[in-house]
């Protein structure tokens, strides 16, 4: 099984690794170290190798840092970990609310008489530091980049994660890495630069058209690339990941052991381009005046999927919802009161790994019933486990890595006889989601100027939720993939070929909590009859099949055209998901996708 | 009449100015000059003294420029104006289409061999200078400040104008300008910053309470005013205009000739706050390093109406209400193909006039019947008054400048019998209307966030009109009041007592246009039953009232709440407008406003 239900991570572990890491800031004499989530790859996920913030605080979230001092040690995390927090660290450890509290404004409250804190230049961005130094201008207080003091303490620290990359093939990439290289490079000469330094692996992969299994739910190689302006790349990987993959790089791509990485940045001439939010301090800084900023070259082409890519999402959606059906129809059979949490995602992760396509799951399955459900980013453990009661709505959120394609899809369900005000709010989130789906747009918007459509129907009714209405996701690569996004902040004008979720939710403290959310696809829209004719316009095309749960909708709520699209989704998924369900599950679908 | 029907520009006049205007370029030794629609205080509207664009050009636009080379003048114009340009300019003019064109890319072009262009540094802000001379490094163009060298070719020019202030009275403005002084010190205190200077009229004007006749339909005061951080304020304005103003304004606001504001800027120390979109370049290079960039201390406060301005509007808003209706009642008595537009329009200003507090209409009456109701910003002449025929929409946009308030208003209405897709879409434009109206959202969204609401109907048939949903008004002041916007270019936070029009169209040229338009206040949202507690959200409260054509309206394309919305704007309409219209009227009105 893929998803494990340990605790893996104890506040009691924290107090003596704090005072480990205290005596190396004697040694150094630095009066603090930063100990950031992030890896040198700045990722969503790390390698167990690098999840130094959980081994030494026990915070397992996906984003935050701890800040040691001698007298204090801050963890700074955003407003979803608030209450996590508190349950895994601690009294060693003071939870700081963050973005509220910057690093540079905490550090002055901190260190009124100034003093040096040390960070690890690999883990950190130049765009991080850059913003805490503004905020340290004139205090006393300097930012120095040293040895990274956790892995001196850490004597049992994993090694760092050596699977061997393998190719991804073109059935499924849909363009040559020779072509992407030629693409790219031609886009460096046009700004007049010489090559551009790609840290984040789900670019250079999809560049290169190879995957790894270097960390968990993210199929991708750990490495560095520089793509310069002929359109050879450097790569530096290990190279026993690269044992097969030579055939397929072709000369075109010199493979280095990561250890030369810098050595050959220092060999680099005319202009070079860097993320600033994405390249680790110790590139910027070794580059010095050739570095100019921009941004990864290979974000914006990765997110713009080819026919080959979609199609291959396409089918893995099919077989993925095929498998989700089965955990619906099973869980529908169920007795209020009979099973747990863990015995839903062990069940829907079975029936995923019967598609040999299969190669991870996409992220640790959510699977909230209750008032869990209302912790938006909830992962069951043993300890948390709880039983699925009568009154509950469970939010069930998984996802799975195929070679054809990465899926993400939630659904809540009834168990029992929901709350009066569930269903309503249940029927307002769906009235968003429906909204955002029918959706058309003139080109050049982007996701901060469509998500209220998505949000609207719980507006008018004075609700909302705190988190984003949808992400842009990978082809076979990372669930979570920029640039663009469903967000308020997000100004990326949306494409065609974009990928992205849609998945509005309402989260009521200690009660319950829902989320629908489909895969969609943006593509230009086919002219209307009576259409402006001279404006290009967007539209969706939804990847997600599986039922909406006809119980929880109060049909009163949502307008007609609303409610045809309803019906003409469920009669698609009946359609497509029915032929590759088993008999039983089947008969079940028929009537969860019966008109309204 | 406010208002007046004739071409005030032609064609014609432009060649013999232009061969003037390159003799003097001769004479400085330029290689070009610019020639903007801007004066000093780069508001929407200027003086006659001026109007350097038209008088040179003969284009009367709104926004634009024209830069004047030896060999070929550009008239930089944008989107809406397109058409126009061709109509109004000689062939010795070059429509350049802008912003795709800067004027930085434009003079590349133009002048290969580099060269010198001068500009009236009164007339030009430091962000223009500075766009433009960022795209020239390099070319060996360069611009320098001169004379202005219309100024002297215009033989005839206007003098500026000279008109008294007044006292803008305190049951109206709802704060004294002793109390809005303090309020901005403060602002300025806590900046570290020791003045702000303030060069936008409407600016001044609101923060000391008074107003003026300088420019019509505007009625500010021209001047320049520096606010010290100690509350007192420097006023510079012609004296005569101030005559009967100095009881008013007390002893902390000195008043000075204009002709001295360069010399006392020259004596400022500390930090003085800048508006780098809106001070004259002169201002900046007078203050040099004391400078620092910053946005008007007005801008803001100003935007946020109190409630004596929010319950002035809403009387202005009221009586201006009952003018239109008189209108809408007559010309619904006209049969098709008697009356033209000028009729319209000079009946609509002789009702509005019948208004003691009508100091001025808010801007020129836009009233375009037929084909002329698809040209956005149409202004109808002698020469092109038509006549309002059977099938034709007539857009009708205005408004009045009421000592109470400053309203802006428009309705589209059938003569005879309307075509059909012209209903289909005046429904779709009022269904997006409705949906503006009803939001609500929460706390911190901007313009660029919810404008899509306004838009969504169109969009889902395939159409969608090409300006903004709405823009900020002042309170007897602008009628287009920044910044504050219903636009996908707009980051500014709404807030409470902000006021913003509601205005979404349609547009087909050659056949015919629609818009529909309220003004609409922000206020705290009241809190809703199921509704999240700790939520914080925002709502409209509506205006305008005026009935909305009942004949234009397909029921089947409106869902039951915004049915539901328009039948009780409609009771609203008949209740609060009936008593204050004439019998006829009432009777057309009982009937315009009955339920759908």
């Amino acid at each position: 099984m893929f998803q494990s239900f340990e605790v893996t991570a104890r506040p009691e572990q924290g107090p003596p690794r704090l005072r480990a890491l205290r005596a190396e800031l004697t040694v150094e004499g630095l009066d603090g170290f930063l100990v950031p989530r992030a890896d040198a790859h700045q990722g969503e996920y790390v390698a167990a190798h690098d999840d130094r913030l959980a081994w030494l605080t026990g915070f397992t979230g996906s984003a935050g840092f701890c800040c040691v001092l001698h007298d204090v040690a801050g963890v700074f995390i955003d407003g979803r970990y608030r209450t996590q927090v508190k349950a895994q660290v601690a009294a060693d450890y003071t939870p700081v609310p963050w973005p509220e509290v910057s690093l540079g404004n905490w550090l002055k409250e901190q260190l009124p008489a100034g003093g040096t804190v040390g960070f690890d230049a690999w883990l950190h961005t130049p765009d991080q530091i850059a913003q805490a130094e503004d905020t340290l201008k004139g205090t006393g207080i300097i930012l120095r980049p040293c040895v990274n003091l956790v892995d001196r303490i850490w004597v049992d620290q994993p090694a760092p994660p050596m699977f061997p990359a393998k190719a991804h093939p073109i059935e499924f990439a849909g363009e040559t890495h020779v072509e992407k290289r030629q693409r790219l490079a031609q886009g460096l000469r046009e700004a007049h630069q010489k090559a551009a330094v790609i840290t984040l692996p789900d670019s250079h992969n999809w560049l290169l058209n190879i995957r790894g299994a270097d960390i968990a739910r993210n199929p991708v190689a750990h490495g560095f690339a520089v793509l310069h302006d002929d359109a050879t790349v450097d790569l530096f990987m290990a190279l026993s990941k690269l044992d097969d993959l030579r055939p397929h790089l072709g000369g075109d791509v010199r493979c280095h052991a990561p250890e030369q990485f810098l050595d050959l940045l220092k060999t680099l001439s005319g202009p070079v381009r860097l993320d600033k939010q994405s390249v680790p301090v110790i590139v910027a800084d070794t580059l010095g005046d050739v570095a100019v900023w921009g941004s990864d070259p290979c974000a914006l082409p990765k997110a713009c999927k080819n026919a080959a890519e979609i199609n291959g999402s396409a089918q893995a959606h099919l077989r993925d919802g095929a498998a989700l059906c089965e955990l619906l129809a099973w869980l529908d059979q169920q007795p209020a009161g009979t099973i747990t949490e863990t015995q839903v995602v062990s069940r829907l992760e079975a029936a995923r790994r019967k598609d040999n396509a299969l190669q991870d799951i996409s992220f640790e399955t959510i699977a909230g019933t209750g008032p869990n459900g209302a912790i938006m980013h909830y992962r069951v453990t043993e300890e948390t486990d709880s039983q699925l009661q009568d009154g509950h709505l469970i939010v069930l959120d998984s996802g799975g890595q195929y070679l054809d394609g990465t899926t993400d899809i939630t659904r809540t369900v009834a168990i029992g006889t929901p709350p009066l005000e569930a269903r309503a709010a249940f029927t307002r989130v769906l009235a968003g989601m429906i909204a955002m789906s029918r959706l058309r747009w003139p080109v050049g918007l982007a996701g901060c100027h469509i998500e209220a459509v998505g949000r609207m129907p719980l507006w008018l009714a004075g609700q909302d939720f705190d988190h984003g209405l949808g992400h842009g996701v990978g082809a076979y690569l990372s669930v979570h993939e920029g640039p663009q996004r469903l967000s308020r902040v997000s100004q990326v004008p949306l494409q065609p070929g974009m990928i992205l979720s849609n998945e509005p939710g309402y989260y009521r403290e200690g009660a319950f909590g829902i989320r629908i959310e489909n895969l969609l696809v943006v593509r230009e829209a086919p002219a209307l009859s009576g259409g402006d004719d001279h404006r290009a316009m967007l539209d969706w095309e939804t990847l997600s099949f599986a039922p909406i749960d006809r119980r929880l909708i109060d049909v009163t709520l949502l307008d007609a055209a609303s409610l045809s699209w309803l019906n003409d989704y469920h009669a698609q998924v009946a359609e497509k998901i029915g032929p590759r369900v088993s008999p039983v599950t089947k008969l079940w679908l028929d009537s969860a996708t019966a008109p309204l």
